[in-house]
């Protein structure tokens, strides 16, 4: 698809974020197995709920366009999840891991608080209000996910993978 | 390595995000050549001569620790800057390529934000001030350089951008 109009650029990245979201779909119950900390896990788990829900936002989103939903390979999800699979494949201290699975966390929030934003702002300029309503909703609770991951790094974890190194590690 | 301490998974996301900023260093000139707005322009190819000093501020905190400065392929980056090269390859509107430009380039702020701000708090929870500060200052020019990106898209390539579907293009 040409890039000609903004409309053609809003649909492309609503294809990329749709693949994105159906591939996050698939990783999350894998993130939540490998990690330790029953909020941790239940963090990832409720954003798993939230992810199938933010997929089918979408899917009214492509509704209220008159368009048929479809995914387009998002690689830059598929990179960020490529990145949370290799921590699931490392040996370590169960803290860490949890620190680390939250840092991936992270990053994939980021990437879709970036995406939703300019989705938002792309609906907001062709006036497509109810798809900038949905996209607003999606994009909050996205803000949201990243605040919680981050008060569970700063609410005990990111500590305890501290006291983890503590015996074998030399401080500067 | 083993994920046993939180210094192990510092040094490894050090090496990840060293990675990051090298390949963002080939990456952005590119980006540059591609733009047509004049001040979309600069902001790439300054944010290049930053991106240069990110690599060498990386080189010092690794430095600081004791190590030597290695990279790690970075899946992640890796899928945002193949998001990037696909516009590159796209036809169509110059104000709408631009638009699409910096939605890449937010995303590679995005995570690059999300990455620097769990290195600062993990180089502050080790006691590691000199690499905390350098991680912090490119911290502060990530986000400067996101918002520098949202100021460009508000100050008339989204507005140029919308104009360019207005021939061709039906609203809601």
């Amino acid at each position: 698809m040409a890039l000609d109009s903004l409309q053609s650029l809003f649909l492309d990245e609503l294809k990329d974020v749709y693949h994105a979201e159906k591939q996050l779909v698939r990783a999350l119950p894998r993130l939540a197995k490998a990690a330790s900390s029953p909020d941790l896990k239940n963090a990832f788990t409720s954003h798993l709920r939230e992810t199938e829900g933010h997929v089918r936002r979408l899917e009214q989103v492509f509704q209220a366009l008159g368009e048929t939903p479809r995914a387009k390979k998002c690689d830059g999800m598929a990179g960020l999840i490529e990145e949370g699979k290799k921590i699931l494949e490392e040996d370590g201290d169960e803290n860490v891991i949890d620190a680390a699975l939250i840092a991936a966390g992270q990053r994939v929030e980021h990437y879709e608080i970036a995406a939703y934003g300019c989705l938002r702002t792309y609906a907001q300029l062709l006036g497509h209000d109810k798809a900038q309503r949905l996209l607003q909703q999606t994009l909050d609770e996205e803000e949201a996910a990243d605040e919680k991951l981050n008060a569970l790094a700063e609410g005990g974890i990111n500590q305890a993978a501290v006291n983890a190194g503590s015996e074998d590690e030399e401080e500067e």
